[in-house]
């Protein structure tokens, strides 16, 4: 009979390329291992001798990513204190509040901060030069991982709430300004007026107008930064974000002496900006007369054309045909256009691209960024070249002649006319830059003084030309050399606009108004026993209070109520000793801030009973609304609760919460969970103190017990209010090599058992609170434990918690984390159930790798083809082939499902304990209802993971073919999950019902019938 | 009287810097940003004019990690499932596993499974063109954040070996061939000869000489690798190893028709190894009659001039001179050998260097890394261009002319004489490859075949020459291009020699002998309750062993034991529901392998009792010295009790486990922890059981309970042998944004609290261990909840447990992890208290930035200098200055502390519960013996976390400087260590005795004295 403990055949198979402990070193001749690798290889270059981008207008940012990648990336970030990111951003963006938001899962809280200070934050974060802005200063830079993607995060975090159809309404707290009908002209629709007019409509200008000359808004973004970059969807969000706050559009109007006048402006409006680039490129004389026909394009005639049919902008049925590129493309310039007309022309149908310059590589202006992805399509640079000569042929462009360039010691350039070098090309496109020379525009800018380049003189500082009435941003103001920076001059100048309109002097503080949406407007204060709470978010009795003082700065940054450290009176008066708060080991090898867990062996405070009633008395006189509950702990005497809980209430606490669950310390001295493990004193002590005072009065309950509820039944019983839970969960962290624990204390480097808080703890929490929610419902019960964020809050009302409170978080970083829980709970809040296939502020998963959209692609005979070696190739080839025909965006497209017909958000005490009914026995779980396995093979990064999984802790129910590396479920999968828990992409395996019968493996039949093998 | 709860003026000034929540825009104008952007600048390019690398030969990988960055790049890796970086390594590491034991701070084991299958992985480690190899497949470069950096986690553990003092001996468990005495020469010093010896030392061929031209070993990478990419302690470190097998070496001995003749090495030795490189530069005609002092160098004649005085090697008062170059130097080439020469050349003088090749970008044969190093230093690169002409003045160098080269619409290239570029130049190097031209060498091959290149004609696979004797590796051979290459030569001439010396069929299974130490010798055997248990490893009764089939596979790796999945009597047969094992998401947004935790509501077998006895049956007879345990359940009910017991007794289990703790579902049925959290039951029970078999059993314990040492106790008071602790921790992981709880049930989606495990459950899980060891000293305990590796199961010994039970990594990965707790437990043994500031395997932080040594550095004032913005340029400059003095290398040092005199290892039964004595009440631990914080300001990145965690955690006592970001602890630090615990980098900041009076600040003055201020 076959062994039972023998795999069948057919799981030996499956196995064959599960991992195996080495007996031997192995050996492969390297000749194989040559041609191996290639089958393997993920990052070989496209084809050298094929150009595959025609039409092909997909992302191709680097800095692209999933939800996924966002929420690891947000993760990495340190939130710096004084962050050079944001010092080094010209919007100033709070860079480290937006990651916050993002590792916490806040998308809209992200995107309120991004849009906060830059109305176009979605370009932004697309097309900043990061390298040189945010990132060029991110402390990371100074460790092994490198910097963060800062441009790729804020990118994530605005196009995810561009899916929620939220509008822009201006904040109804802010006062309108007293000239608020003032007239204020805008001229030009790029991105230094829609941010100059986003923040005079947010200020509450009812009549500001853009007049903008084509029929689009969104100047350089539109018609010159290619959709690969910048797709049009996201200047068109960003543009309504404008309209949304009553700005008007005039379009095809244009400053010129035929059309808007400068003299003719200040006549009519009250103040006026001009934002309108500089439209002439600047042109080497050998080309001056050479045209389109010829082969000869600029920047400036050459990128708008793209746009047109790429974008489908400005054009109607002629939107089908992209500039006709072929053969050799020379592009002259060094500089980012240079290189996006580059990258344009081959998806034009350039064969081969030279970006040539005239200095040296450590001379590009453009940023590496985009010098690399240009270098990865295969362009090549040539350096040192001046152009000298154009040839033509049958007057077409036939080839330049370039003379060499050289720099001498003393660092001048020098041209060699004597040293030529000619190369061939077919088309010429010439990006040096551009300047203003049309003469119509420069009559139109008159009175205004000029310089010497004929453009505007302009104060640097406030933008303000030399008319009173007139500011000018952009790169027409000579400063901005970035789409960032446009924004920022509009929003320079809208400051400084408003200055001028309602008389404020120039040296006031800006106080421009934040982004604001319906969403911040939905009511999350919570009423417990009565008692207002502005927002459940409270610090718990513990190291962010350890003084009054603390109390008063998170108060200030918006912290809905406080419990105290805990304080005793003097008699029980204690010492701490150090070390004594150290970092979680639960999380792995984990760093810096983000730790998964803390373990404290900190006592209650070591301050005078006195210094907290007074102190309590102070801020409940200076923030009446705030709620103040003091911590209090005495051993199991009478008299002590009674004097504590009396002094506590009459310094005008609003609640008090009875520690009786300090894991270490305090037990020894009959304090603390000494009291709170035995349910005869809990409801002893809460009967002592019902007796005292009025206010309502929590107990703070220990996990260290075996049932929770019990002792919530006791303080229930004993007439507590309601109950805090949990305190944190008694533990030994670890231990360094030579057998001392961390923390350990002096010379003897002893140690004790001590408190595990954060995130380790919160699954404990959870289930504490649901099932004291479930026991007693209606019992008020505050939620403490691993409380990190809005969503994780979200969980906890949702099996019953009123309020939160939270502790390892701040320590983790600091007090302003409560403004991205009031935001992400009000997200969630309006939310609610509105948009189909979310969950709460995650969109579902699109079909990606790497966070970009991917077409699932078969070969002719059917089989599915991976993103990696040749089957990448042969991926390149056919979808080459498809976009022969037409030209593709292939943006992320998430559906965008719109919000329900009435906006009204879900109540914040509907949530409260809508989880609960269920929660309940493990047989009311229906085993008849089996789920399997399912992968998706265009989201798998063929790990194997799953396979391992399977195999070595499961059901062996995973193929994993050797060529593919694709796995496989098979009938076998019993739907245990594991796979999908361990699966490193999120939603590649989602569980999803079993269509087969489940047929349970149990092995041998039982011997009355026979013993045979039945797996 | 001043308000308690105001912070008084000093504290306001140390929280200027701290975050606040924004409640306006913040507005900077671009023309300020520009500015201060700047002075926080990371990424700035070195100065462009002026060359602050002359005589700089520290480290210039970007590779390089510290411990820190290894432990987090290699928690990043997914260890996928046949993994492409494997199959893409000419030696084919197992790079899965050796980064598995990286991140479980095995660096030992790393070491070894490196140094297994490549004996040079140091060099090979830092100089391998890893994008073109095993970083080429990694899968995570399907995912946002980019592949792993292998190369850099394979330098990092083998450099902290090195830094072990550990000799390689041979493995004494290997058959010696038969022919060990056999007289085999090698000719070459080079990476192919030092590979080829060690795997013929370690098969045990006792008379194996290497013969080497020079005075000194390595080879390539001694001559041609500069110091700052391969530091000559590292090759002469992997030299000793080869050396440690009694591998004799002779020096200046070459082959040559003057010394050593094939014709003669055939007679003289059995088998015979040449792997002599290949000697004699490939040179441009025009350059033929060119010498150094006339300003023209060839790679072969530069480099090593280089090496002789950084590398201070091959000479002995002359090492003090570089090649004295100075002004403009053209390297001619696009290989990585012209890379190195143009980064010399830097650090011997030369102001501006240009790489000058013949093709385009794409055509660069060097890897990007090595390209990205030049550029990053200024080099500049100039591609279609072909050496035409050189002008000489003065009997020097002047210039060079090129032609210009260029690629035909069909591929091929042609050089255009016409067009001409000079370029002017004080110095060539030229870097176009090598051959053998030498007649003394030619003829010393012969009787060997050669082709028509003057290369022996080699068999590509076993790299056997003509001559049967005699085999060819390394560039000679003409397969291998790179170091690992020429080490996967060596490996593969050793193996084929092996075979014609032993007279193995050529096909035989190669069986190549692992890299083995005197750690490996280490006995980790224990013995519990009279059973030997091979090593203290085994599998948790959970789904790992789910049948018995994968309990003999996980025996076949290597698992000293397993703990059954828990079976009943037939009549309590269960059926699992689905989904049931979840991701923790206790580690924040982690998405793949390396959860922090799972929970899971899984059930016990559902396999009939019979499979599990049959099965036991089975697996103790073909593994009798693995020890099976099996694990059993029952209601609270006698005679099943003794059914199930004595039927598990009599199929030959060496143990049996009552499952007394199952957290979800069997309670329900009166099962697991509905006995378990009870003292009677559990007493009861275990008279039960023990009054019915005689082998020794165990009780797991759950954790859900008030005080476990009450319910060990009972189980002891009632016979068990033993305890394991603990069982999963119940929980609820966690719900959707629609109240669903995941893992959910059906349609009605309901669910029920689950059993959390994991590393979140390590603390609880040491604790339990801990106070169970120090209330029952000597009853035996399996530790369980969060092993994850050798140092976890370390920890878990220390506190008392005897053996460790796993699940949760294994869930996270696969069986083999047990290797790596094998190697890992010996090596933490071995090296116990030996080396002096290590932790385990931790070596002592150096003073670092990204993983390289930095010096401490002030300005003239005093003023220490950050490494970012201007302070970096002032840093550069001094720097720069003191080397112009001399040569530095500024390579890694630890501090290398010999092994104590005697070698013995710690026992393994020495460290169980050593820790012990040092745990115990908090009262004990001395509150008069303080420490306050210190920080590094060479390790601190600036990033402020101390200082924000202080502030709104603690005790607002580090202060932050607003211009170098450099925190500063102040006289009112209380030692909490919170600034420690959220401190991103490793020994960044210590705990150090706090030297001052510790004066607690609790606030008011008593009431009885009058209250006052005091703080």
């Amino acid at each position: 009979m076959a062994k039972v403990s023998v795999d069948v055949q057919d799981i030996e198979n499956i196995l064959a390329l599960n991992p195996r402990v080495r007996k031997h070193s192995v050996l492969i001749p390297s000749i194989a291992t040559k041609k191996n690798k290639a089958h393997w290889k993920r990052n070989e270059k496209k084809c050298q001798s094929c150009n595959l981008l025609e039409n092909d207008f997909s992302d191709i940012k680097p800095t692209t990513l999933s939800e996924r990648g966002a929420l690891k990336e947000a993760a990495r970030c340190l939130k710096c204190a004084d962050a050079p990111c944001q010092k080094s951003c010209p919007t100033q963006l709070d860079v480290k509040a937006f990651i916050t938001s993002i590792a916490n899962g806040n998308f809209y809280g992200a995107a309120k901060t991004i849009l906060s200070d830059n109305p176009l934050g979605l370009s932004c974060g697309m097309v900043c030069p990061t390298s040189d802005l945010c990132v060029g200063g991110c402390n990371l830079s100074a460790a092994e991982e490198g910097p963060i993607n800062i441009g790729g995060l804020q990118h994530f975090a605005v196009e995810i709430f561009s899916k929620m159809n939220v509008p822009q309404i201006r904040d109804p707290n802010i006062k309108k300004p007293a000239n608020f009908k003032a007239k204020i002209a805008l001229i030009g629709g790029g991105p230094a007026s829609l941010s100059c007019a986003t923040f005079l409509g947010r200020l509450g200008y009812q009549d500001v107008t853009i007049f903008e000359k084509q029929q689009v808004l969104g100047g350089l973004s539109t018609w010159e930064i290619p959709q690969f970059r910048l797709p049009q969807h996201v200047v068109d969000f960003e543009a309504n974000l404008v309209r949304d706050l009553g700005v008007k559009v005039e379009y095809q109007r244009s400053l010129s002496s035929k059309d808007l006048r400068v003299d003719d402006l200040i006549k009519h409006y009250d103040a006026v900006f001009i934002a309108i680039g500089l439209p002439t490129p600047k042109i080497n004389s050998i080309f001056k007369k050479l045209t389109k026909t010829q082969g000869f394009y600029t920047s400036k005639s050459f990128l708008p054309l793209v746009a047109e049919t790429s974008k489908k902008v400005g054009c109607s049925s002629m939107c089908n045909s992209l500039p006709k590129i072929h053969g050799t493309v020379l592009v002259l310039g060094a500089g980012d256009t240079a290189f996006d007309c580059a990258t344009s022309a081959l998806r034009c149908g350039a064969r081969r691209v030279f970006v040539v310059f005239r200095r040296g590589f450590q001379n590009i202006r453009a940023v590496p960024e985009e010098v690399s992805a240009a270098v990865a399509e295969n362009c090549e640079l040539i350096g040192f070249l001046s152009p000298h000569k154009v040839t033509l042929k049958d007057n077409r462009i036939f080839s330049v002649t370039f003379s060499r360039s050289e720099q001498l010691e003393n660092g001048k350039w020098i041209t060699d006319d004597e040293q030529l070098t000619t190369l061939k090309a077919d088309f010429v496109i010439s990006a040096f830059g551009s300047g203003l020379e049309d003469p119509d525009v420069i009559e139109a800018l008159a009175p205004l003084s000029l310089n010497d380049q004929n453009l505007p003189i302009v104060d640097s500082k406030t933008l303000q030309s030399s008319h009173p009435k007139v500011w000018i941003g952009g790169d027409l103001a000579g400063v901005a050399e970035t789409t960032v920076e446009s924004v920022n001059d509009g929003k320079t100048a809208a400051w400084y606009m408003h200055c001028a309109l309602e008389k404020l002097p120039k040296d006031s503080t800006p106080q421009l108004p934040l982004f604001y949406t319906p969403i911040d407007e939905v009511d999350i204060s919570v009423e417990i026993c009565g008692v207002k709470f502005e927002n459940p978010f409270g610090l718990a009795s513990a190291p962010p209070v350890t003084s009054p003082a603390m109390i008063r700065r998170s108060f200030e940054q918006g912290w809905g109520f406080v419990v105290t450290k805990t304080f005793s009176l003097d008699k029980d008066e204690v010492t701490n000793i150090s070390p004594r708060i150290v970092r979680g080991t639960t999380s792995g090898h984990n760093y810096g801030p983000q730790q998964g867990s803390f373990l404290n062996i900190e006592v209650i405070s070591e301050k005078y009973c006195d210094v907290w009633l007074k102190g309590i008395r102070e801020l409940k006189q200076d923030f009446p609304q705030k709620v103040v509950i003091a911590s209090i702990m005495c051993a199991f005497i009478e008299e002590d609760w009674k004097e504590l809980a009396k002094k506590a209430q009459d310094c005008g606490s609003d609640m008090l919460e009875l520690n009786l669950s300090c894991p270490h310390g305090m037990g020894e001295s009959g304090m603390g969970l000494a009291c709170g493990q035995k349910e005869e004193l809990v409801f002893q002590i809460c009967k002592w103190v019902r007796s005292t005072i009025t206010i309502p009065f929590f107990i703070k309950l220990t996990p260290n017990i075996t049932d929770i509820v019990t002792i919530a039944t006791a303080a229930k019983n004993g007439g507590a209010w309601g109950v805090s839970a949990i305190n944190t969960v008694s533990g030994l962290m670890g231990l360094d090599a030579k057998g001392n624990a961390w923390p350990h204390v002096g010379a003897s480097r002893r140690t004790t058992f001590g408190g595990v808080s954060g995130n380790a703890t919160r699954p404990m929490g959870l289930r504490a609170v649901a099932a004291i929610a479930q026991a007693l419902p209606g019992f008020p019960i505050l939620g403490v434990g691993g409380v990190e964020s809005a969503y994780s809050a979200f969980e906890y009302m949702q099996v019953g918690a009123s309020a939160m409170q939270v502790c390892s978080a701040v320590q983790n970083q600091d007090f302003t984390v409560v403004e991205d829980y009031i935001t992400g709970l009000k997200a969630l809040l309006y939310l609610d159930g509105k948009l189909h296939g979310w969950n709460g502020q995650s969109a579902p998963t699109i079909k990606h790798q790497k966070g970009k959209p991917v077409q699932s692609i078969r070969d002719s005979s059917g089989k599915f083809l991976p993103h990696f070696g040749h089957y990448k190739k042969q991926r390149d080839q056919i979808l080459s082939e498809r976009l022969k025909e037409k030209v593709d965006e292939n943006s992320i497209n998430i559906e965008k499902v719109n919000l329900t017909t009435n906006n009204n958000s879900t109540t914040i005490t509907s949530i409260i304990g809508r989880a609960l009914p269920k929660i309940g026995a493990y047989k009311q779980l229906d085993n008849t209802q089996q789920v399997v396995a399912l992968i998706d093979d265009d989201m798998c990064i063929n790990c194997g993971k799953c396979y391992m999984a399977c195999n070595d802790s499961g059901y062996q129910a995973i193929r994993f073919d050797p060529e593919s590396h694709i796995p496989k479920v098979n009938d076998d999968c019993t739907g245990c999950t594991l796979c999908m828990s361990v699966c490193p992409i999120i939603d590649c395996i989602t569980m999803v019902p079993k269509q087969i019968p489940h047929v349970i493996k149990r092995g041998i039949l039982k011997p009355a019938i026979g013993i045979s093998p039945l797996d």
